[in-house]
């Protein structure tokens, strides 16, 4: 963490999401001064003593005071800015999807204003939009997708692709500054329900402090990546045939199934169906943001799978946030 | 049910699953004379007031009283056989699988004889594996695969191929008498995990009783079997857009992703990845068996993607119990 004063604070910065909310106090040129993080995503607010019609907005004040209420009384005239699932129906404050395509460069356009109860304004990010048959959604990733477009990056192409692995995984394909379109994966939320209510949990030990394996998350990758694969359905019960053979032993299941699935996902975005000109250029340069322990897993993912033309960015949020409020004119 | 005089009994067969028991009384050429069910599978069976060492012993023999107690003593000299999990290492008696490729026709050779605590023999059919890589197996589909094998069949092609729908599908392949190979899907326990334990069931009513609707089912196989799929992990996500767009009320949901699901385990069976060689051939007949109105899904998902080729049998494991019993001289 840079050893910045905290008077040269210019913006409160918030990742509001489904189960864990970062809030982040940023100074000249985007700098981050401090970071907080807490597992008050809107889906898991604090508990009042008191119920009454309004508590869920009680819940979201609450949280919010929790986090960074100091910064809120030490700086009363910074602005907020928040990205993420507070701008959805189970959030604080519901905003309207944008369509594609989104040029990233006007997103600052679309901020809506909001007032807490202690009349403080929040500027919400709006989600983003696809459309078209069969449709899909984002809330935050957008503003992560803006963060990685403003950092420096050596690529000639004009044609990206931001990778942003988590509960649900987003492929965001950019030509420029235009959003073209995305693609979500529920591989983490997956992951979670077969580890915890199938069979194949059944033998995986609770304790995940044990170390990553990657000897048998790589053998996940390969057996997802394999010709003769019949899909992911058929694909994770090995996780169960490999156990009973003693092949896998109990600290390799895990990691083993993580590179299943994972191995699905990047392969589907490399090798689509069929038509095989719908798939991921080999030259399409590939940035990836979030979790680094996870993406470091889809990073080696992609490698094995013959792409080399791969970055990560650690701090994608906080700088899209940053480039959002200048396009606001909030700085 | 055929009204049949229970003096004519033959055989007491059992299907004896992880989450479900089934008993038959079996009189001459194999005719069904009663059935029986009960929740008692191996993972699932009837708690005891008194514990002590060989307790999970005596839970066996409790379920296998209280399903057909009252036949073991009116038939104190009628063989006993049983197929499924009650072989495997959590059941009553674990038996070793046999390996591909497998002849049918000799399948009563292998079975296992075992003595409850009362003095009773049950034969046990053993499970089959596959232990060429990445490794599969079963236990209880190869009777119902004899069992299929024994009915009149019209088709005059050697190869044949089973379709056993459930917690976990199996497709087997089968040439003449012989299994050849095996596919397991685990589509039944991701449904029930997506549903119980992600996002994805948020919206959907808990209530099961209502009426199957056949356009969100089939809007699901469509999806699944599009040439633009980017697999499951992608496709289930839909489930959740077009239900914030309004576009699938919740009474649809649940149909719509058991489409998706069931679309996408046909789909990789008739077209799998790359080599196309390997899908099922156009004119190899299939017949289903298990659950009627699982096995429907099954088929209309087949009749959409082109086949034409299907059968339905809703007594495959009665009828394999049987002819695995005359093969070892049981009868």
């Amino acid at each position: 963490m840079p050893q910045s004063p905290l008077h040269s604070a210019r913006l409160i910065a918030l990742d509001w999401g489904t189960s864990s909310l970062r809030a982040y106090l940023l100074g000249d040129h985007g700098l981050t001064l401090q970071v907080r993080s807490s597992t008050h995503g809107i889906m898991r607010l604090p508990e009042l003593r008191k119920t009454s019609e309004d508590n869920r907005q009680k819940r979201f004040e609450a949280a919010f005071d929790s986090i960074c209420g100091d910064w809120l009384r030490q700086f009363p005239s910074l602005p907020v800015i928040a990205a993420g699932m507070i701008g959805s129906a189970q959030g604080w404050k519901q905003t309207k999807y944008l369509h594609l395509p989104l040029n990233l460069g006007e997103l600052g356009k679309h901020l809506v204003p909001f007032e807490t109860a202690t009349g403080r304004r929040i500027w919400i990010v709006p989600g983003l939009m696809d459309p078209s048959p069969p449709m899909n959604v984002m809330r935050g990733e957008e503003t992560q997708a803006l963060g990685l477009l403003s950092e420096r990056t050596e690529t000639r192409e004009p044609g990206r692709l931001f990778c942003l692995p988590g509960t649900h995984s987003k492929w965001i394909d950019v030509v420029g500054q235009e959003i073209r379109g995305f693609t979500t994966f529920m591989t983490g939320e997956v992951y979670s329900a077969l580890r915890s209510h199938t069979i194949l949990g059944r033998t995986i030990p609770s304790d995940l402090s044990s170390s990553f394996n990657a000897e048998a998350f790589d053998r996940g990758l390969d057996l997802a990546h394999r010709a003769g694969s019949k899909g992911l359905l058929s694909d994770i019960f090995t996780t169960r045939t490999l156990a009973l053979a003693g092949v896998l032993v109990p600290e390799e299941q895990a990691d083993y199934l993580s590179g299943i699935l994972i191995g699905h996902e990047v392969h589907a975005m490399f090798h689509p169906r069929r038509d095989s000109s719908a798939g991921v250029l080999r030259e399409t340069p590939i940035t990836l943001a979030g979790d680094e322990a996870l993406c470091r897993r889809y990073e080696s993912a992609m490698k094995r799978f013959g792409r080399v033309d791969i970055h990560f960015s650690p701090e994608a949020m906080q700088h899209g946030l940053w480039h959002i409020s200048i396009q606001a004119g909030l700085l």
